[in-house]
């Protein structure tokens, strides 16, 4: 496995960690559709997931490696992993896309776990899973949402090290601020200007690119960007999960345009603080719930507000925990975790900050360079 | 709707269309969970999505406009749109992610179509779609893959215009090939230019970039880039999927490095004729297995053999139709469709050639600036 994410001793020690969870869990068998838990298991990293037409399939029994069951276009990149049972189907297929090779592969186990809870998605045909548990009459498919979160959340040194890499090039690519926005540009252009720099740092693509403009704020951190200019007195935020090795950084910087107004200012200086406030407690055996409530008193928002002020982080932009004020997820050394307060500044109009840390035994590890109380300010 | 990709009567021309199909198939309503089909009908179009931890929902009733049911976040965007019926809800939330909203615009509908079949996912919990079907006990979900799949396969002019856009942005790319590539280049840092140079030609993002390089041709085409240096005599072919206003464009080019062997320039040849054997029938009335067949004979494939030979495109990198030995849907104007034969030249080596194609009432309009025969060689 030459051009490898990580050495085959990564994977073992993730299969064996979740063969004891299973054991304890009395599961025969873990059973995955998606992207980032095929590729926890097996190493295998591929942007062919684009494409919705092909099904792939990864079965992790109670002992042993994982088995693939994926489509023939598959199968070479597979076989480069640490993975030995490999069994390809021809897909698209008149009548089957794998099913009856699955079946064959899960009827020897009685309960199989699935991801079937929050932030989970069925990625096959709801018919073909249908026609799955027919042929499995025998077998019964249990929420195993809990179990593989819990594994993902706490990272191995090797999964630590791809993240610094990534938000390293994050950090590299807003200290340039200064050269790649100006007055006038269009926000689209903003964009463009700040996916090439994040290209250029090391960064191996830009799946995530979100962001605002506006004066004294902007009123919405999820939309594509506007072909409008960017003026003076403007806040630009801009929101970026770039990926390097199939890890995302996700974290957000603020620009003032020219000037900024004390309100822009202090909600700025309110909203570093608040990261600060929960990296602060940010210890193991602390919960996602103490370090919300840390951000929320800080910036002033009440319980049951809307949203959640970060999550966790790793091969997916967003992953488990959540800090919401119901998340008791106990923090654990190697989480990885976005704090990422917001502030509602009235007339539509917010501000949101984002950094990324690592609970460490002590004080956490900040893998963006953190932000400065100051709120930029672009001249050019 | 300032923003918009397209204006209101593009919605409501889909909407109409969808819910004649609705009527002939005796279903009350459509009901969504994916990206494709949620922007689809509605015009909401962000990268939010890339974070698993919300499910969005829409609902597009027999008569009227669709229903967005979806988290707080996203309703100042969605309220951007055409719909007036916006339900949000707050994400995450400890207990009910949408689900009793949902089942509230659900209730009066009996039959519920929606994606179940070939290219379709479940974008949310499986627990909470079987809540949802407890209690809508009086409703029936059904697959409505086909009459979803047959609506988008046919584009309108102005989804047209952006296919045009983001093609020719394509080929404009891969025609400064000689400029971005070299020998002793690391394949990952050919595709970093490749993907710099494509979002310099005007590209908003490229989801997809796959490809290989290898003497006398390549082992494979879903790989993410190795740290391996081009090497004299390797050829190179990159894969890209990149995207503009929503819009992806899907095609690759090869390229030989330095010097190509009698095999690898015959193998272009072909498969540059395949695509113009099929381009040569595409026309109304024809079948996918008929453009499949021209291309197979071509190349020497047999029935049977694995893969398909192209696809549908437009705002995802693959959609329905699939060209295959099997797919008898019957071509129609404004269709967009990929050419793709491939040749496996023995040794674990293959080479792979794709064009995009719009059905016209006469002969095809490539998107794709067509390559010529004579594989281009690099000389840097």
């Amino acid at each position: 496995m030459s051009d490898a994410d990580f050495p085959e001793t990564e994977f073992a020690e993730r299969t064996t960690r979740a063969q004891r969870a299973m054991h304890a869990a009395g599961l025969d068998a873990l059973f995955f559709t998606t992207e980032a838990e095929v590729r926890y298991f097996s190493g295998f990293r591929t942007l062919f997931w684009q494409s919705p037409t092909r099904p792939w399939f990864l079965v992790l029994p109670a002992s042993g490696k994982p088995i693939a069951v994926i489509p023939q276009i598959g199968a070479r990149l597979m076989a480069a992993t640490w993975l030995d049972d490999i069994r390809p189907f021809s897909a698209p297929h008149p009548v089957d896309d794998g099913i009856g090779l699955l079946a064959n592969v899960l009827k020897d186990f009685g309960t199989i776990g699935m991801p079937m809870g929050r932030e989970s998605c069925l990625r096959m045909p709801l018919d073909d899973f249908r026609s799955l548990q027919k042929r499995l009459a025998g077998s019964q498919f249990v929420n195993a949402s809990d179990l593989v979160q819990t594994l993902r959340m706490v990272k191995s040194d090797a999964e630590l090290e791809k993240l610094r890499r990534i938000c390293a090039i994050g950090s590299a690519a807003f200290a340039r601020a200064p050269d790649l926005f100006r007055k006038g540009q269009t926000l689209r252009e903003a964009f463009r200007a700040f996916r090439i720099e994040l290209l250029t740092q090391g960064a191996d693509d830009v799946p995530y690119l979100v962001g605002g403009a506006g004066k004294g704020g902007y009123g919405d951190v999820i939309s594509p960007p506007t072909d409008r200019p960017l003026e003076e007195g403007d806040v630009l935020m801009l929101d970026t999960g770039a990926v390097r090795d199939g890890y995302f950084c996700d974290f957000d910087r603020n620009f003032a345009v020219g000037q900024a107004t004390d309100d822009v200012r202090r909600a700025h200086e309110t909203l570093v603080a608040a990261v600060h406030a929960a990296a602060a407690i940010a210890r193991p055996g602390r919960t996602c719930v103490d370090l919300y409530r840390a951000m929320a008193e800080t910036i002033g928002q009440k319980d049951g507000d809307v949203g959640r002020l970060g999550h966790g982080l790793g091969m997916q932009l967003t992953e488990a925990p959540s800090l919401t004020g119901f998340d008791g997820t106990v923090l654990r050394e190697h989480m990885v975790l976005t704090l990422e307060p917001g502030i509602d500044l009235g007339n539509g109009k917010l501000m949101v900050h984002e950094e990324n840390i690592v609970i460490r035994d002590g004080p956490p590890e900040f893998l963006s360079c953190p932000a400065e109380p100051d709120i930029p300010v672009l001249l050019n």
